[in-house]
């Protein structure tokens, strides 16, 4: 018999649990969660808008899937991995042997060493106990400030904005969604947000969260800001200290595993936000934490746990926020990432609408094509409009991972009707853009001789 | 001096000027043109159901778009083409001389030889005027037969019915959309509009159309349904008498070209409705008749037609269309196609939802995905929802011109975000169970042995 033994029960442990028994059913699976419901972590800031009517709408009961799948679920914490005697321990005393085991702990929200971190009113998000503790907090609050720019504080601004409170977001880079945007498409987002009214304070770091007790003030340099609520999304920390205990290598905190996704141990497998992945561009490691990638992992590691074989091809981190209306997409590198890996690049950029322009309802859309200048390839992609975003991110993530280059995109087959879409493709239009940027680069060459 | 003549300022006509101007500043191009302005006949059903406000929305002064480019624009018709003597003559008795020249003379709407087709009351939609007829006559209309289940004629029963009309849909083929979907989807726009209250007679033909002067009523078989208004959408006539009479080969009425798009005549190209087109599936000739390859063969011979290089690759049909809330994508080629072309295939097919499940708002969608069994790879695909559907049949043209297989598609890297796209992807699901299907395929075949 063999015994798998999955710790975590998110997005990657339960894919692996499912797909290991649908691989191999004859298998003894246990999965190890302290979670009893299972849920979309990216779901919970529209439970707390209010978009999704309560939490029991995003969750399920771990237990029931598991049942259902013949999978063994305990609800217990693993305190500790044995990996020569291939045992876990956990909280409650109880061992747990397996032939092989999946690591998928997720992540932890990051809480930076700030003064006063640690007072009520200040919260992060990950949890659906978090969730349930903001949707309280949010009955009385008038005044919220957001420290960090990235998805989930974005999220949650708007959220705030909706619920009527006053907003101010601390970024301390010079533009929010730093990391995945460029500045040119930070900055859309920016204003969408300034629109709303978020008042924002970038380029500044948080010195102090002040308050007796429960926050009542945050302190940015010369600045003391009211806030009776306090979100911090600064990121999280892969969930690997369990994993390194047991000798199993990190790097830069996430675990570091092979093409099959096995750790430096044996029948040791690591999936989810714990996890460094590999950039299908760069080669180089980087940690992903989206959930399409959890579930990528979940599938990979669910197979080769019990003897299917599954390679990981990497991630290009391709991503979609809502932000009031505004839908905000990328894929691959940035120029940024790009100007990091020393990648000369060529960009396509032009603005155009999301269906014919003289169809009630049209809107704009924002796209730029980032393109590797020696050999053409699309590397990248920044999309923003109010509709059709995610379709045009999955193809440009297609794109690259296809090595597809500029004339590739220029010949694009798609369609076209003016409810819907419009005559000339946005994609088309700027990678049409791109063409024309290199021809130049190489006219203004020629005059030079 | 290089003369180009282009004869059609349509989608493909005008395109081939506006490019051929940028490819050589310095060449003489006229446009002879029988129509003062340009407009996409797409846009015209929307025009006639009020949801573009009129017509002079959706069209522009083709002689001032001239104008600008330094294009001359002639509104004339062009009655016969001298290829020895390299000239045109038009109607009004001018004579123009080329060094190369563009046929982008477009499409005729077919009338069927039945009797009663040439009664007042019965409509083609193709130019500007028959638009304008159909929105005089729809102010006293009370009952439409709409001859023909095609893009055309279901656009035109949407809106009909919208304008309150009693609405009788007759197509000679058992399903509408026969030729660009299967079946099992063409179902699905069926029920939509039965629905909303359209009839449907299906599987038979119009035997006569009956009136005194004005249509009263529609035979079809041993049934007379009473008609104010008719609407014949059975296709399009490629415009090729003028090619034809000047020694220019038609395959099947579309003229026949080369990978440049110039016909069997040195220096004469063609673009557009009148041309054959290559699957890029299957590379055998046919009729595209789409706006988006009017536009690409306007580009090409534009291009080629002034001393440029650029190859045609080819069509895939990529169409979408909106039929009351529902959008209808389709590329490649269909089951049927495959049949016909005595390719063995394996079919991936699923449901899903348009954004997370339980996000408010979220759509049922129907996708499937058809691959060569022998090779894996993709070569059609099919969706209708409510929304979203744009970016997929793109996404999926992408991929058949870039020969992907099932697992390619299984690896997309799309985007999730629950209020837009759900942490499932379709795409990957549909391809799932396409292999899934392909491993049973084994499985039955192993143990026979």
């Amino acid at each position: 018999m063999h015994d798998l033994v999955i710790i975590g029960g998110g997005g990657a442990g339960l894919t692996a649990a499912l797909t290991a028994k649908k691989t191999n059913w004859d298998a003894n699976i246990t999965l190890i969660t302290n979670e009893e419901l299972s849920y979309s972590p990216c779901a919970l800031p529209f439970v707390i808008g209010g978009e999704i009517e309560g939490l029991d709408k995003i969750s399920k009961d771990i237990v029931k899937i598991c049942k259902e799948s013949e999978i063994n679920c305990v609800i217990d914490t693993v305190i500790s991995i044995d990996a020569d005697r291939k045992l876990v321990k956990t909280e409650r005393g109880e061992e747990f042997s397996y032939t092989s085991l999946i690591i998928a702990t997720g992540g932890v929200p990051f809480k930076p060493p700030i003064p006063g971190v640690e007072l009520e009113g200040v919260y992060t998000l990950q949890r659906i106990e978090d969730a349930r503790k903001i949707m309280h907090a949010l009955e009385k609050a008038k005044n919220a400030v957001v420290i960090g720019g990235g998805a989930i504080g974005l999220e949650m601004a708007a959220i705030f904005i909706k619920r009527g409170l006053k907003v101010t977001l601390i970024e301390q880079f010079e533009h929010v969604l730093a990391r995945p945007l460029d500045p040119d498409f930070s900055v859309l987002v920016e204003n969408k947000l300034k629109e709303r009214g978020v008042e924002f304070i970038l380029n500044k770091s948080v010195k102090e969260i002040r308050g007796e007790g429960h926050v009542e003030s945050v302190k940015v340099e010369d600045r003391t800001i009211p806030a009776d609520i306090v979100l911090l999304g600064v990121g999280l920390r892969p969930n690997s200290e369990l994993a390194k205990k047991a000798g199993i290598l990190t790097v830069d905190g996430g675990i570091k595993t092979d093409g099959l996704l096995q750790t430096n141990i044996d029948d040791v497998y690591a999936a989810g936000d714990c996890v460094d992945s590999r950039s299908m561009v760069t080669g180089k490691l980087m940690l992903s934490q989206l959930g399409t990638t959890a579930i990528r992992h979940g599938m990979i590691t669910g197979m080769n746990a019990v003897g299917g074989y599954a390679t990981f091809e990497g991630v290009l981190n391709s991503m979609i926020l809502k932000i009031f209306d505004l839908e905000i997409g990328r894929t691959g590198l940035t120029e940024g990432d790009a100007r990091e890996n020393e990648i000369d690049i060529v960009v396509g950029k032009v603005k155009g609408t999301t269906r014919s322009s003289y169809f009630p309802g049209a809107k704009e859309i924002d796209i730029k094509l980032i393109f590797n200048a020696l050999n053409r390839k699309i590397i990248g992609a920044q999309v923003i409009a109010e509709e059709g975003v995610a379709g045009k991110i999955d193809l440009l993530a297609f794109a690259i991972a296809h090595n597809a280059e500029i004339m590739d995109l220029m010949k694009l087959k798609y369609c076209y009707t003016p409810p819907v879409a419009p005559s000339h493709n946005v994609i088309v239009e700027a990678a049409d853009n791109a063409l024309k940027k290199l021809r130049r680069m190489m006219e203004v060459r020629k005059r030079r001789f």
